[in-house]
């Protein structure tokens, strides 16, 4: 099947570069941009993104061969039990979200006989939000992880696979909970410490915020690049992803009362067996080509 | 007084770019390198970015109008003992330990009347380490921050800031606790986490981590380029700037346990707005030019 017609719903950063991606690849002879909220309709229409552009949901789908659901993890469910009795028969639903036993939790009981759901995940993005910050570059050689269930249509499979290949990215399929556990630790404890250590620092005294803010090259930086991303998503993905970041925030945090205790204590041996440690990880990093 | 002659000690990743800057901007008629290390003389002397090479420390200093200690900061005080002797009288002896209360006091005490003693900390660095590592342009639009003590000449703080301005860097002087708390936020505390984090999935079994290391592009991708610092250097920072580095932490800690409950609740609201109120301090960062 080609796809004629694929509505993507979200116009955040992610929807909207994808939707810039299919017009600039020519993956789809139409593409329908659809939101809930006006004013990102508004500004996807002024950016020419996309084919049509509506806040109505429902409409949006009837005619999709494909729909791809980028909205916030949380939002999911909702969109779900919307568009499903608008579905075209033999419709892909696909989503783009960071989390996906709950998603699938959430859209799967709206998929009724005919449709086929292949949740999936662009493993990409940026610090910034909204339609205006997406760029058609954005999945450039960057994964994308499906994570289908046993009774899903190998075609299903593949024609999402095409898209995001479509898209410049490299597609994995994965384990559901076991993509909930890698991620939990690539991405969702990195971000929550990130929020947590700019929290810290937004809560000292005037005086000394300023001189943090004025030397933050020194490291603070990058972490609060991280801790400007959308909050709506981050709160989502926490709330819905809580069993695995729950665990991996556990380890983490007997790591650091081992390194707090060895910092107390003046144990210069076990800081710098821990900090040499870590080398090999960032150099297998550095070796794969993704740093 | 012009400087003639300049010795620099430690030959790592910023005493190797300060002899290439000094070379480069002839900031000085001589520049000395010294490391007790001889396979970093062999390299130093290879890659030809100083005058003189020795591994002699007390004969490399004896004819220097100032000397640069550029070793961790755990080894300045020794550093100190051996050279003291050797010193011309007047001479400035000036260092860039990360850490300023704790190399005070280690270098301070051999610091005899005529000699002029100028704490100083270049807030520059990558995550790479040794001379090969080094580059002229690494102190350009840098803060080096001085913490000098009430009793050192003016003339002596003019002749560090001069050099440090000629190497692109701008010049802050600070009270020596307040620059080992500010640094202990936006520095100490983030490597320490990045190690830590980092170290937690070393832990994992192997088959996660080889996915940890294929996804890290979601973010734990810029801890592990944090976490490749060298390590004798940040164990000896830890050492020596314990107090303030314990009393973040703890801040960290309660506000990550914060966070945790939240997560554990279910309370969204409490994220959504935590997630919210750190994107000031990014906006911040950005409007001053240093993101």
């Amino acid at each position: 099947m080609d796809m004629n017609t694929i509505t993507i719903i979200g116009m955040g950063l992610i929807g909207s570069s994808l939707a810039r991606r299919i017009k600039q690849g020519g993956l789809a002879d139409k593409v329908i941009a659809a939101d809930n909220n006006l004013d990102v309709c508004k500004k996807v229409e002024d950016l020419a993104i996309a084919d049509a552009v509506t806040n109505n949901l429902e409409e949006s789908v009837k005619d999709a061969d494909m729909v791809v659901i980028a909205v916030p993890v949380g939002a999911m469910g909702k969109v779900a039990q919307r568009i499903a009795p608008h579905l075209k028969k033999g419709a892909i639903i696909t989503d783009t979200g960071s989390v996906k036993a709950a998603v699938i939790d959430a859209i799967k009981p709206f998929c009724r006989s005919g449709i086929h759901f292949v949740p999936g995940h662009p493993v990409a993005g940026t610090e910034f939000s909204g339609p205006e910050a997406g760029f058609a570059e954005l999945f450039d050689g960057r994964w994308c992880i499906l994570t289908p269930l046993p009774d899903v249509s190998a075609r299903a499979i593949e024609e999402v696979t095409r898209l995001w290949e479509g898209c410049g990215s490299m597609v994995e399929i994965m384990d559901v909970k076991y993509h909930d556990l890698v991620l939990g630790i690539t991405s969702h404890l990195p971000h929550l410490i990130a929020y947590t250590i700019v929290g810290t620092a937004n809560e000292l005294e005037d005086d000394i915020k300023s001189e943090v803010i004025k030397f933050s090259a020194s490291g603070f930086r990058d972490f609060t690049r991280i801790a400007s991303s959308d909050p709506t998503m981050w709160r989502d993905v926490f709330l819905n992803n809580k069993e695995a970041v729950l665990e991996i925030l556990q380890r983490f945090n007997e790591d650091l009362t081992a390194m707090q205790r060895a910092i107390r204590k003046g144990d210069g041996d076990y800081l710098y067996r821990r900090f040499g440690e870590t080398r090999a990880i960032r150099k297998a990093i550095v070796d794969i080509g993704q740093a």
